[in-house]
C-alpha cells in the first residue's frame, strides 16, 4: 500500500485560502468555531482515517459485502467506523447543535469527508448516508420523528439510507410505484421494492432508518405525486424497544468496485405489515429529496475527487521509486548510465500531471459548491442568498459529473504509470480503477446531470446563474491579468469563455425551430466542454492565489507547493483546456445523428 | 449473458469486400484456398467459439488462474481449447503446409482469432502464443528444433510462450540480464527469471516451450547482445520422453481482468540445470523476436477490437430491451405514454454509436495491417514488397494502440448504457471494462508505441511510409468525392490530413534545435491525433464501399448493414474526428511542461 493517500497541505490551502474559510466562519451561525478548532477537527479526521479507514481499503475489497441466509454480511470494521465516526461527530457535521450536530460549514464537512473518501472511498457512505437521512428528518420531519430517530443515527447506533430507485423505473422517478396506504393511526402501510440501496442492511447497527419515496393512494401521476416516508427496519416502541417492520432484504448486488459497501435490494411490506411515517407534507417528497440530493451530488463529486487524489499519490510514489529506461538527451541513450526513475520520462510526467491537475480541479470544485451553499444559507440579504443559491444550482450537475468522468481517465492513466503492475491485484491502482466507475452512475447519471445543466440550469432565471458564474470567472481572469506570468493564461480562458455564447446560441436554435429533442441531444458533450472551461477557471484561481502567496511571502504552506500549483495550472492550460476546441467543433454540428427517426436502426 | 458477441456479416463484409480477400487469395502461396473454403473455415471457428469459448467467459473470470503448491491451476476448459483448437488447425493458421499449418493469409487468421477474442478475450492467448512460439521456431530454428517441438505445439499437446520481461528491466529490454552459458554439447545453460509470462504454466499441456531472450556470456551490452533460445519446461529425449529442465514457477500474478489467463513468474536454472537451445544466430534474438512482436502487436489490437465488439453487442441488446423514461418531443414529456426503450434516448444512442464506430474502425484497422503483411510477404516485385512492408511498419504501433485506448472509452460508455446494472457483476460489461485495461500495456505500452510511431515510423525511409499511407487515404477521399452524400466527409478528412505536416514541422523544430527529448515528449498525444485521422479514413472507406454495394445492388450482405455503416461513419465524422482540433491545439504548444528540468518537482 502507498504511504500517503492525500496531500493535507493542498487540502488546507484550498479550504482555508482559496475558498476563504475565514469568510464563511465569520457568519453568525458558525460563531462557535474558529480556524484553530477547525484545524484540530480536520487533524482528528485524518487520524481517524489513518487508523480506521485506510488500513482496511484493500481488505474490504477482498472480503466484499455478501448476502447469505437472508442477511447482508459486511466487513466487521464497519462497526468501528459507525461507532467511532459517530463519536467524532462525523454523522452530524453540518447539523445544528440543537439537533445534536457539530453545526459546521458544509465546506468543512466536505473537506473532512474528502479525507475519508481518499482513505477508503466506499466506507464514508455508511456514515454519510446516515447523516443524509438524519438531515432529511431534521429538516422536514416533525418533532416526534426527530426525537425518535435522530439521536440514535447521529451516534452511529442506527444507520440510514435513501430509498429511491425501483427496478421498473431506474432513473425515471416519475415511474415509481411503491405505495403508501393511510392508516387510522396516522401512519402509512408501505408496499413495494427498492433496488441499489447503498448501505441498506447490515448487522453492525441496531436499526436501519430508510427514507423512502412512495405514492400515497390517489396521488397525482408523475413526480408530483411522490411523498417521503421514514420506514425503519425495526419499529420503535414507546419504551425504545425494537420490533420487526416487515422490511426484508432480498439480496445484495455484487459489484465490480466499492465491494466493501453493501448495495441492497429491499422488500417493503411483503407480509402487508410495513409501516411508514410521512415526512413533511404529502406529495412534496421529491422536493425534499432533491434538497438532499443536491448535497448528495456534491458528495459524489467529493468521493470521486478523493479517489482521484489517492490514485495520484499511489502513482506518484511508484514513479519516484521505479527505475526503468533512460532519458533521450541529445538524441541518444547512454547505456553506460544506470536506468532513470520513470518520473523522469516526459510521458510518465504528463500522466502524473494529468492526475494532479484533475485532482486539484476536482477538489476545488467540490469545495466551491460547498462554499456556495454555506454562503447562500448564511447570507445576510435575500439578494445575496439568491445569488449564491443560483451559483450552487449552476455548479451542482458539474460537481457531480466532472470529477466522476475525469476521474475515470485520470485513474486509468494512473494505472498506466505502473505498467504491468498497474493491472495486478497486488497494487491498489486497479481497485481505484474499479471503484471510480460507479461515480458517473450514482445519484443521477452523467446523461441526466448533463440535461440538468443544459436544459435547466443554463436557462434558469433567464440565464442569471450563467451570468453570475461568468462574473466569477471574469474576476479570476482580471486578477491573473495583473501578473505577467499568469496574464496569458487568463487571456486563453477569456477566449474560451467568449465562445460559450455562440455554442449555446447554436443549440437553442434547434429549440426555437421546435426541435427540443435535438437542442439537448448533445448535452453530455456540452457538459465536457463547459466543465473543462470551469476547470480552467478553478485551476487559474489556484495559480493566482499561489502566486499571491509567493509574492506576499506567505509561509502558511511550503513555497514548493505554491510553485507546483502554478505548474499544474500550466499543464491544464496546455493539455486539457485546448480540448475545448474539438468539443466546440462537435457541438456546432448541424446533424441529427443521434435522433431515432433520423438514424438507421441498429442491427 | 448476451445472445450475440459479434456481427458475422460485418466481419465478412470487412474481410471479403473492404479488405479484398479475393485479391490476397489470388497470390500463388494461397492457391489451395478459395472464398468458399475460407467461409467454411470461419464458420467452423464461430461454432468452436460458440461452444468452447463464449459459454466459459464469465466462469473463467470467476474461477481465476491461481498458483498453489508450486503449480498454476487454470480452468479445465483450457484443455479443450488447446486440443480442439489444435484439431481445428488454429495453432497453425498462417504456418505453411510443409510445417504442419493451414497456410492461410494473416487476414484470415486475424478474422478467425477476432471471433475467438470477442467470444472470450483472454483464452485465444493460450493457442495464439503457442502459435507465435511455433512460428519463431519454424522461421528461425534449425530442422532439429522444428522436428522436436513444432508438431506437438501445433496439435495443442504442448504450449508455447514468449519470455521477454524481467523484474528489473520492464519495458527496457536493453537491461535484461538472463544469461546463457555455452556448453560443450552445443546447448546453453540458462539462468535468470522472467515475469508477466502469459500462459506460462498449467497442467493442461504436457510440455511448455518457452521462447526466451537471454545474453550469451560476453555479448555486447544493450539490445545488440540478446539471443533467442528454446527453453522447454521438460527436456525432450531422443525417444520423445520428457524430463524436468529446471524451469520453476514462482507465482501467478493475480490481475484485475483476463483472470482466466495465467500470467506467470518463471525461474530458469535455479538449480544450475536449465538447458536452452539457440534459435538462429547469436545476438540476433531481438531482431527475431521483433518480427514476431509485430505480429503480436496486431494480435493485441485484434483482441481489443474483439472485446470492443462484444461489449457493443451486450450494450445494444440491453438498450433494446430496457424501457425507461420518455422522449422529449415538442418540449414536453407525456406521462400517459408508457416508458420508451432506452435506445430511443439520444444520449444512449450516442454512446452506442460511439461503441459501434470504434468497433468498426478497430476491426478494419487490424484487418488492414494483416492485409498489408499478406501483400508484402506475397508481393511479386521488390518494390511492391517494400511498399507494403513500409505501410505495415507505419500502421503497426497504431494497430496496437488505437483499439486498446479507444476501447477503454468505448467500453466504459458501454457500461454506462446499463446504468447501475453496468456496475454489477451479474452483467458482463464490468468484466469487459476490466479485461480491456491490459491492452494499452501488453506488448509495449501506449507510451512506447507512440514513440515508435513518432520517432521511428514517421521519419522512416525519409518519410516514405507516411507518404504511402497518405496516398492510401487520398484514394479513399477521391472515391468519396464521386458520391454526393459522401463528398463532404472526404473534404473534412482532407482538411485534417493537410494539417498533419504542420504539426510534424512544429514537433521536429525542437529536434532541429537539438532538443530531442522535447520533440517526442508529446508522442502519446500525437498518437491520439494521428490515429483519429486514420480512423476517419477507415470509417470513410467502409462508407464508400457500403455506398458502392448499395448502388450496385450487391446482395452479399443485408442492405440495412450498408446503411448502418454509412450512418456510423457520419457519427465518427461528427463526434470523433473533430476532437483532432483540440489535439492539434495541444500538439502545437511551445511549452516544456513535461520535461523534468523545466517543471517543478512533485511533492
Amino acid at each position: 500500500m502507498p504511504k500517503q493517500y492525500f496531500d493535507f497541505n493542498s487540502l488546507k490551502f484550498m479550504l482555508y485560502k482559496v475558498h476563504d474559510l475565514p469568510g464563511i466562519l465569520s457568519k453568525a451561525h458558525f460563531a462557535e468555531h474558529d480556524m484553530e478548532s477547525i484545524d484540530l477537527f480536520l487533524n482528528s479526521v485524518k487520524d481517524f482515517s489513518d487508523q480506521e479507514l485506510f488500513p482496511y481499503l484493500k481488505e474490504m475489497d477482498e472480503q466484499p459485502a455478501i448476502f447469505k441466509d437472508g442477511k447482508v454480511k459486511v466487513h466487521p470494521q464497519v462497526k468501528n467506523i459507525m461507532k467511532k465516526g459517530g463519536d467524532l461527530g462525523l454523522i452530524g457535521t453540518p447539523i445544528n447543535f440543537d439537533d445534536g450536530g457539530l453545526q459546521l460549514p458544509l465546506a468543512v464537512h466536505t473537506a473532512a469527508y474528502y479525507i475519508m473518501d481518499a482513505a477508503n472511498n466506499a466506507v464514508p457512505g455508511y456514515t454519510g448516508l446516515t447523516l443524509g437521512a438524519a438531515e432529511l428528518i431534521v429538516e422536514f420531519g416533525n418533532d416526534a420523528l426527530k426525537e425518535k430517530y435522530v439521536p440514535n443515527m447521529l451516534s452511529g447506533d442506527w444507520g440510514g439510507t435513501m430509498c429511491l430507485t425501483e427496478p421498473q423505473a431506474g432513473s425515471s422517478l416519475s415511474d415509481l410505484t411503491t405505495s403508501a396506504a393511510p392508516q387510522k393511526d396516522g401512519c402509512y402501510k408501505i408496499s413495494g421494492q427498492k433496488i441499489f440501496i447503498s448501505g441498506g442492511d447490515h448487522e453492525y447497527v441496531d436499526n436501519m432508518v430508510h427514507l423512502l419515496l412512495a405514492r400515497i393512494e390517489g396521488a397525482p401521476a408523475g413526480t408530483k405525486g411522490i411523498s417521503l416516508f421514514v420506514v425503519p427496519k425495526y419499529k420503535v416502541g414507546e419504551d425504545g424497544s425494537l420490533s420487526p417492520n416487515d422490511v426484508a432484504t432480498a439480496g445484495d448486488f455484487q459489484k465490480v468496485g466499492q465491494k466493501g459497501y453493501c448495495t441492497t435490494h429491499l422488500m417493503f411490506g411483503e407480509k402487508g405489515n410495513c409501516q411508514g411515517w410521512l415526512v413533511g407534507e404529502k406529495n412534496l417528497g421529491l422536493k425534499y429529496m432533491f434538497l438532499m440530493m443536491n448535497g448528495a451530488r456534491i458528495a459524489v463529486g467529493r468521493g470521486a475527487a478523493g479517489i482521484i487524489e489517492a490514485a495520484y499519490q499511489a502513482s506518484l510514489e511508484y514513479a519516484k521509486e521505479r527505475a526503468q529506461g533512460r532519458r533521450l538527451i541529445g538524441g541518444k541513450k547512454n547505456l553506460e548510465e544506470g536506468q532513470t526513475l520513470i518520473i523522469n520520462h516526459p510521458d510518465v510526467r504528463r500522466m502524473l500531471l494529468m492526475q494532479k491537475s484533475i485532482s486539484d480541479v476536482s477538489l476545488s470544485l467540490v469545495l466551491l459548491a460547498a462554499r456556495y451553499r454555506d454562503l447562500s444559507e448564511n447570507a445576510e440579504t435575500k439578494e445575496e442568498r439568491d445569488q449564491y443559491h443560483l451559483l450552487l444550482e449552476m455548479v451542482t450537475p458539474m460537481v457531480k459529473t466532472l470529477p466522476s468522468e475525469m476521474g475515470i481517465t485520470s485513474i486509468s492513466n494512473g494505472l498506466q504509470v505502473l505498467g504491468g503492475y498497474g493491472f495486478c491485484s497486488e497494487y491498489i491502482l486497479q481497485q481505484y480503477y474499479r471503484d471510480i466507475r460507479i461515480f458517473p452512475i450514482y445519484e443521477g447519471t452523467t446523461g441526466i446531470q448533463s440535461l440538468d445543466l443544459l436544459a435547466r440550469k443554463i436557462p434558469m432565471a433567464d440565464g442569471a446563474a450563467l451570468k453570475l458564474l461568468s462574473n466569477e470567472i471574469l474576476q479570476t481572469i482580471k486578477a491573473a491579468s495583473t501578473y505577467e506570468g499568469l496574464k496569458g493564461y487568463g487571456e486563453q480562458l477569456s477566449k474560451q469563455l467568449l465562445q460559450i455564447g455562440k455554442v449555446l446560441g447554436h443549440l437553442s436554435s434547434f429549440a426555437k425551430a421546435g426541435d427540443f429533442e435535438r437542442s439537448i441531444a448533445d448535452a453530455s458533450i456540452f457538459m465536457d466542454y463547459f466543465g473543462r472551461i470551469v476547470g480552467g477557471w478553478l485551476s487559474l484561481d489556484l495559480a493566482v492565489k499561489s502566486h499571491q502567496a509567493i509574492l506576499t511571502d506567505d509561509k502558511s504552506f511550503p513555497a514548493s507547493m505554491y510553485e507546483q500549483k502554478i505548474h499544474t495550472m500550466k499543464y491544464y492550460f496546455t493539455y486539457e483546456l485546448p480540448k475545448c476546441e474539438g468539443l466546440r467543433a462537435i457541438l456546432m454540428n448541424k446533424e441529427h445523428i443521434t435522433i431515432p427517426e433520423q438514424s438507421t436502426v441498429f442491427s
